[in-house]
């Protein structure tokens, strides 16, 4: 018997009908003998139209208010998920984060967990209950509700895996697992059977959009076994875990692609006064997100710095950097994409960045920034290139004929 | 500085307009120095909407996950009520009721209030904030989610003005306060300005549906002054204390009727076996509401046992006592009503419920039970009779009249 938890985003409980389905789905599992913990999102487009009726009141909610509010839709979906269990004659029950024992931080809207205290969700899983969780909040210190952020139900499902000590942490999403890059994009992409954490964390880093890295990280910290899935088939998933058995010959793994990159120069900053340290704490503590950063001396007491950042964060970098660097001359640069490609086979493979180049030279695209680690390298280009150049790398990388391979990979994951 | 608490119910809240509405009014309240805490409902339809989530999902739902379902409810409109009132300037902060400190009995759909820690809306307050408490629901001791049911937020408001001493409760409905009687079904019914707990009581468990009961009782308990009043406009509504000052003249003081009534027989009842005690305790149980009782000894170890409940609560009756009085022969008279007149005055005066009963017969309307107390007459009639018995009777005890007594009172309550 084992202890598994799986997280249904959104979409698969959007409607009675979808949550019928998941409620058969997790009764199957339990009937098969594993106890089951089920982390759910809010119903479709629940957040939204909450958001909805929260910007007719105000430009700008206070934090504190909008997670009281959000959190309610994850609320509804659980009470309406163990009440469809219950109907298929299986007792359950279902908790908020807070009763779920998840503490956070006491920031708002992107909180991280500090803690999990598993009592209540082990009474109820003793008392053979399927155990229905709301992802995507917890209480902090002070008993205000806290809402995660983006990507918090996966983050929920992988922290309940781990204070758990779950066998597996199942991730149901509308694609059936991890792909070698967007198969919207590319039509020979092909789902890869495994899949490390290491190499999942760049993919979902760089807007794979099937796992959020904060997910990936969790899993990899706390040695979870994460497998990506379809609610909608029975197909094996993706499994994502320590080392990934490779891909014959693959040193490339996958393929991913951001397109909402926006590029900002700082020409001229004093380098001597800890001016870079300053800027970039000022965004931190913002909240934006910067990512790949450039820089470069230009006489012996003054750098040009570019860096990138989420198209979202662009009002608040520029308003942040105006009051407080009034005197550094700005340059912004939208409609940017981020192209990148991940594999832990390149630790061992030098020349895989020289390849990416003459790939995109030979495609005629221009690169504008370029960021590597041991196993990816990205480049930041035009956004209307971006599609172009997934496709040319997924051939020239060797992607396209992976197929086969993967299919082979599966079968011995049935 | 008064610490006053207002509750505004669901339809107060229907949407973004009405919230902006109460918005201002609470600020407004404040900004006259004093500390207010407001309990809100649900947003007009959200319940119903909720209920009907459920209903695709199951014919029977957990009560428990109704409560986790339900309380959403009240937490969207605390949310947005906080945020309304910091759009415009003031600071607010919004707590469930499990938050608020609001502890009840571990019953689901009907829970009742044990105990408020009052703690962090006293931390609240004196921060200055306006304080938003979500009506309705509380927590049990094992942590989970409870809701209070009908008229649950009217007694979350009492509970906390209680709990926090405050000066005054105000109850804000669609009407301008209490009136004699139903005014949609007696035209020259007029608004009281004061009345007492024992009258409002009455007429509150009678269905003037203004004030729940619950809250009118928790009201007289804790010696919490209510104020009815309508919050469409600024008149002043009827003051709800321990001893309201008698209109001129009046010994009836309201009129109220319940549409919603059966009357149930039990024939040939064992009397000796404790078989009465027996049948209510079993309906209690099952937490049927049984009102009027009426018995009557046919042979020296028979009775005939007559009561009333609501429509509502007939299917249970009739399953409970089928299953555990099997031999008893049972009778069901629905379509019925419950019409009475409340008056703190009857008391030194007899004759009232003779009078009653002449009006009534006069109007060619047959009683089929009776109920008396020491400040009430309640008959059950035909239900389709009704508005007529309550037009005669407001013209019997000289209530048609008493318009400008009212408007009198009402200027030295302004």
């Amino acid at each position: 018997m084992a202890l598994i938890v799986k997280k249904f985003g959104g979409s698969s409980v959007a409607n009675a009908e979808r949550i019928q389905r998941v409620a058969r789905r997790v009764v199957e599992s339990a009937n098969e003998g594993n106890s089951v913990v089920v982390v759910v999102s809010a119903m479709g487009d629940t957040t939204d139209d909450l958001i909805d009726l929260a910007r007719q009141l105000t430009t700008n909610p206070s934090p504190r208010e909008m997670d009281m509010l959000l959190s309610t839709g994850e609320q509804i979906s659980i009470a309406l998920l163990a009440m469809a269990v219950q109907q298929l004659g299986h007792t359950s029950i279902s908790f908020t984060g807070g009763l779920a024992g998840i503490s956070t931080e006491a920031v708002h809207g992107r909180a991280r967990i500090t803690d999990i205290d598993p009592t209540r969700l082990h009474g109820a899983l003793n008392d053979g209950s399927i155990v229905i969780v709301a992802g995507f909040q917890g209480t902090s210190e002070d008993g205000s509700i806290t809402t995660l952020g983006r990507g918090g139900s996966d983050t929920t499902a992988v922290a309940l895996a781990a204070a758990l000590k779950a066998d597996l942490c199942e991730i149901y999403t509308d694609v059936d697992g991890v792909y070698t890059t967007d198969p919207r994009v590319v039509k020979a992409a092909s789902k890869l059977s495994a899949i490390s954490y290491d190499e999942m964390l760049e993919l979902a880093h760089l807007g794979a959009g099937v796992l959020h890295p904060r997910a990936v990280e969790f899993a990899k910290q706390y040695n979870v076994a994460l497998m990506v899935r379809s609610s909608f088939n029975h197909n094996p998933g993706t499994l994502v875990e320590e080392v990934a058995a490779m891909e014959q010959g693959q040193i490339v793994r996958g393929i991913a692609h951001d397109m909402n990159v926006v590029k900002v120069g700082l020409v001229g900053v004093q380098s001597r006064t800890g001016n870079l340290k300053r800027i970039f704490q000022a965004l931190a503590d913002q909240a934006v997100n910067v990512d790949i950063i450039v820089t470069s001396v230009v006489h012996d007491e003054q750098s040009d710095i570019s860096f990138t950042i989420g198209e979202d964060d662009l009002d608040t970098t520029l308003t942040t950097l105006k009051s407080q660097f009034p005197d550094v001359q700005l340059s912004v640069e939208q409609n940017l994409a981020k192209v990148s490609i991940v594999g832990a086979g390149m630790i061992s493979n030098p020349g895989v960045a020289a390849q990416m180049f003459a790939t995109l030279a030979d495609a005629g695209i221009s690169i504008k920034m370029v960021s590597t680690s041991e196993i990816k390298v990205s480049t930041v280009i035009d956004q209307d290139r971006a599609h172009q150049a997934v496709q040319a790398l997924h051939t020239s990388f060797g992607l396209d004929s992976v197929q086969e391979a993967v299919v082979a990979g599966l079968d011995s994951h049935a």
